[in-house]
């Protein structure tokens, strides 16, 4: 029997313990032994839970106890689930978690010590949900040379996206309905200014570079500023706007990481991912790509991969495939300038000829009011300046994938 | 050292080679070891070739090579490929394949000496080329109730029906267009008639209902009989025709398994798969769905399955999540016929009168020179019994997802 001990029991633990509870057998074939919920860790009570035994409140009492093999945390926030998983990891115990915010932020140093304790920090559930992710690309795909890993890490975005193509909605209109449907919380920003899709490129970037990058390290941008006119824009070039966050790696060079709108072909894999699904997809050579897609949140796929995870534990201990990591330098931040693409660019109808002026070789598109234009591929570096000179602001900047 | 040899030196056997050698550092890193391609078994010599001085021609040598701990087997065919494995497994070596027809055949066997001889036997290159299916079903997914899995699961025929569709070309146009560039063989029967397709259903079946089902009890129908008006009606009813293999699990019965064309809805996640993709997905409970996608062929994408393998026989032995299932029993073919639809069936506009009286409920679509009807929901038997009745064989049938 392997005694675990649940820590949070809101959606994503109380998801876990019904899967593990209903689908017992399943469980136990696969793990190679029977899982017993010894404790759950909440401030509140459950009285009316069949697991309502379980609940206690004090972490000591978990952490002191040697019976408990493997800790899943799965209480969100920082604080202290920090804590909980160093000194989870520390008493000899393997950690399991969904909380993508301690991944980004320790994950290198909650590795380590989990490798000089001997056992396993594991977090599939960090990234796309349900869906396998981190370990198909650590165990089946890092034997390739990776060119890029990039995603639609965000649901919530990716809703709101597929809202305005599908029904020519504003993004407030959007928004709005999102959050009518749970889809979005109350105060959006996580989501919407990209701090969320940036957290998950970090997680991924740090499986293919080695290196976890600080999150504010990385180039972000959301969609708060995507307009209508842009839809029509991408409409008129055939393309689709997704929120993507990428992680591209140059032979010999530094990664390039960031969250951000791109105009997406319609025809790329990527591009036929809407609503609230989330989708990886990574580039490489010899394998070409991959792409990894299904609901990338929710309390029942995410429970799914959390016991994915206990699984792997149960049945290889720390000889299956892992995470391996180290502090990558914040310094990445500034090698974005040199990061290569064209550009969507609207202005006021006003700037045109100075636009074409400074953008020679753009391509303009029809737009009512405005001046549109896809320049030819420009680092960021050469395209500010080009914005400098202009001295008028853009009303739109996308990059083309 | 980890000493391997080859059998096979032809694409996917060189392909193999070439990431071995050229990505020899992320090899040794996720393995834990150096690989050494010790021996090539090949007919041929390859003086040309930078193993060329590996090559050897008896089997036997490798056979009794003590060094030898992992063998991978991508000579294609039945026999010799069959009698080697399970001698190599029999000797106490791994084995890793792409040779889906080995593995459909005679799979439970060769994983029960696997298990009795204490090595591996892996075969992820034998669904999905590079894609990782097999190793996130069984490691990741499986601790889920799996309802069903399904798959577009051979390019050469999504090719055929992508070209129909976007260029309205007859399906002869389309296959020989598909023969010139090399996606078709000559001889196109295995990929067009869904042989090819039911050999990777029963591997991805044996996964999810731990029995191998025999290729013939599985129903198989290709794609020759869809003509350019099924595409038509296709396109009036919002949906597309994709070649799929499905294992469908009912709560307590028996699973269908099954491949056929199928009219999907065009927002479904499979419809989005075009050309020589290949994707399969899995629905289950709590996961919901999780889709795998990417080229489903190729020497360099299944090269990378294959040495996906190796990294994880490397790194766990037989403790990493491994495939097991015994010997299904071909009586399921017959189940098939309480398999419930609906059904598009165009007839002749002579016999259109009979139909709508046949098929009472059913929704009439707009058809040049012949009748065509989506049916209510029918068994396959219910439907048999009416098209009997009818006495008029149909233009077509396909069935709806």
């Amino acid at each position: 029997m392997t005694n675990i001990a649940i820590l949070g029991f809101g959606v994503v633990g109380g998801g876990t313990a019904e899967l593990i509870t209903k689908n017992k057998d399943e469980v136990a074939a696969l793990g190679g032994d029977t899982v017993n919920i010894k404790y759950i860790l909440d401030l509140r009570d459950f009285p009316n839970s069949p697991l309502g035994d379980r609940v206690v409140h004090d972490f000591e009492q978990i952490l002191s106890d040697p019976e408990i093999d493997t800790v899943i945390e799965v209480m969100g926030g920082s604080h202290p689930a920090y804590e909980y998983t160093a000194a989870a990891l520390r008493a000899g115990k393997n950690v399991i978690t969904s909380n993508k915010e301690v991944v980004a932020t320790y994950g290198d140093e909650l590795l380590e010590i989990a490798r000089e304790a001997g056992v396993s920090y594991r977090f599939e559930a960090a990234v796309g949900g349900g869906i396998p992710v981190i370990s198909p690309i650590i165990g089946f795909i890092r034997q390739n040379r990776i060119t890029e890993v990039r995603g639609i890490l965000n649901g919530t975005t990716n809703y709101i996206l597929t809202k305005m193509f599908t029904l020519g909605e504003s993004f407030e209109a959007s928004l709005a309905d999102a959050q009518s449907r749970g889809y979005a919380e109350r105060n959006p920003d996580a989501d919407i200014l990209g701090l969320d899709a940036a957290r998950k490129i970090a997680i991924l970037a740090a499986l293919v570079t080695d290196r976890l990058y600080p999150t504010d390290a990385i180039h972000t941008e959301g969609i708060v500023g995507i307009r209508a006119a842009d839809v029509s824009a991408a409409d008129k070039l055939g393309r689709q706007i997704k929120l993507l966050g990428r992680c591209i790696i140059p032979e010999g060079g530094s990664p390039f990481i960031m969250v951000a709108p791109f105009l997406l072909p319609s025809d790329a894999p990527l591009s036929t991912v809407s609503g609230v699904y989330n989708a990886v997809e990574v580039l490489g050579e010899p394998i070409g790509s991959a792409m990894f897609f299904g609901p990338g949140a929710g309390a029942a796929p995410t429970a799914s991969a959390v016991v994915g995870d206990l699984m792997q534990i149960m049945r290889s201990g720390t000889r299956c495939a892992t995470p391996s990591f180290t502090r990558g330098d914040a310094a990445i931040k500034a090698s974005f300038e040199g990061f290569v693409s064209r550009h969507y660019l609207a202005f006021p109808e006003g700037a045109r000829k100075d636009l074409l002026n400074a953008f020679v070789g753009a391509t303009e598109i029809e737009a009512v009011g405005e001046c549109a234009i896809v320049t030819e591929y420009l680092s960021e570096s050469e395209l500010n300046e080009r914005l400098a000179a202009l001295g008028v602001a853009p009303l739109s900047h996308i990059r083309l994938l």
